[in-house]
């Protein structure tokens, strides 16, 4: 059974004040819940169905981890989603995390406001399949504990580190060696040129591209080359952000081998 | 000014059914319905701004599209947008396109039950980039008309060929000296392996990948390998469907080099 005070609780956590205010955040589905629940995350409630329930009571008793059994109609009133899954849960957030030390001996990526909920936790799932470790935000990218982008992340929010900080100030504070790449249509050829296997690949937002305070801090520029055919002269102005970035992950780890 | 008509008849567009019965569809966007006029789409109505009209006057008259200036308020009751743009255009439907012979001389993209109208829009995009005029999509994929799909292709739409059929039959109906691939997580690595610069790419549905009666179809399975870190040996299971296509396509695109 559902109190009105646990609706309205789960409800305010769609909105990022009522998050910052509780430090908590939601994570919905099946899957997602599950792999939240084996993660360090620490998980302060779960809402389900029996059926869900029953297959999970083992971790969330060994976890010690408090549950509530709803009904469908019940998870139709906390959902955010457009077809109800059979799981919710509500999560701490981390306390802050810190800055990774300048000293980076991956690759990293770093984006300078992205502010689609969906671009932003494909590029998480992006990063945890190619084993990048850790993503440096802008203060303006889109807040990490939307409910949209945890569920675009499909669990990989619980093994990529994600941290906002001032991006210019986080790029120029950085030891001179360490390569800053960075789209653009008059960058050099990713596939041919040479791409050191670590540095930091910065993607540009959704409208504007890379902005002008942190273009100044990009040592390398390259470029996804587009191909025409042979009815078409005409192609696609840019590819969408989280494409763009999955295909400069995949060159740079091709050439891991 | 808006008719209440007029409104009706734009809000049923939303639908498929009404798509079908007027042979219509919606592009939204101000950079989208300049492309779609620009294509070789036959527009039926545009409903602007008065600073969009001015800008787009000219191709209007000499295309002789009818079209209406309307208030700002006036297309919050139209848009289907969470953010209104200043143009909205109703586009004539082409006839039934015919499915491209089997003979192949290049990509193909082939799609088996995307359902996900950003996905297909991404792909079509994706597809517009890399310079792949044709996708095939099985009965069950989203439909290409649905106001996402068209938003999400950001123009692509009116440059790349997307057609309608039963999937298992059109790949059987293929010359067998036609390379089918697919991913597969037990696939070569497409990193390394050998690739025909043309055949047929299959991507499998968001949520149960490639279907049983396509699967027998495949001639080679390809997997993108994932990376591990040295903290996390867990890592994504999968990646998300357009994210996936992205690489392939810029893999096989690489070698034409």
């Amino acid at each position: 059974m559902l109190s009105s005070n646990q609706v309205k609780h789960i409800h305010s956590l769609q909105q990022k004040k009522f998050r910052e205010i509780h430090r908590q955040f939601l994570a919905e589905g099946s899957k997602l819940v599950t792999e939240i629940l084996e993660s360090p995350y620490k998980v302060v409630d779960v809402y389900a169905l029996a059926d869900w329930l029953k297959l999970n009571e083992s971790i969330l008793h060994f976890k010690n981890i408090p549950f509530t059994e709803i009904s469908e109609k019940e998870m139709d009133r906390i959902t955010a989603l457009s077809s109800p899954s059979p799981a919710l849960a509500i999560v701490e957030m981390p306390a802050i995390p810190i800055i990774p030390a300048p000293a980076i001996h991956d690759l990293v990526l770093a984006l300078d406001d992205i502010r689609d909920p969906g671009n932003l936790g494909t590029i998480i799932r992006i990063a945890d399949w190619f084993g990048i470790e850790s993503i440096i935000c802008s203060e303006n990218t889109v807040d990490l504990y939307n409910p949209k982008v945890i569920q675009a992340t499909m669990g990989s929010v619980a093994r990529v580190s994600v941290v906002y900080c001032n991006l210019p100030e986080f790029l120029s504070s950085l030891d001179p060696v360490i390569k800053i790449y960075g789209t653009f249509p008059e960058g050099e050829n990713i596939y041919s040129m040479k791409l050191d296997p670590k540095g930091i690949i910065l993607i540009g937002s959704e409208s504007s591209g890379i902005s002008p305070e942190v273009v100044s801090k990009v040592t390398d520029k390259i470029s996804i080359p587009y191909f025409t055919t042979a009815t078409a002269r005409d192609h696609a102005e840019s590819l969408n952000a989280s494409v763009a970035t999955a295909i400069v992950c995949s060159e740079f780890r091709r050439r891991k081998g």
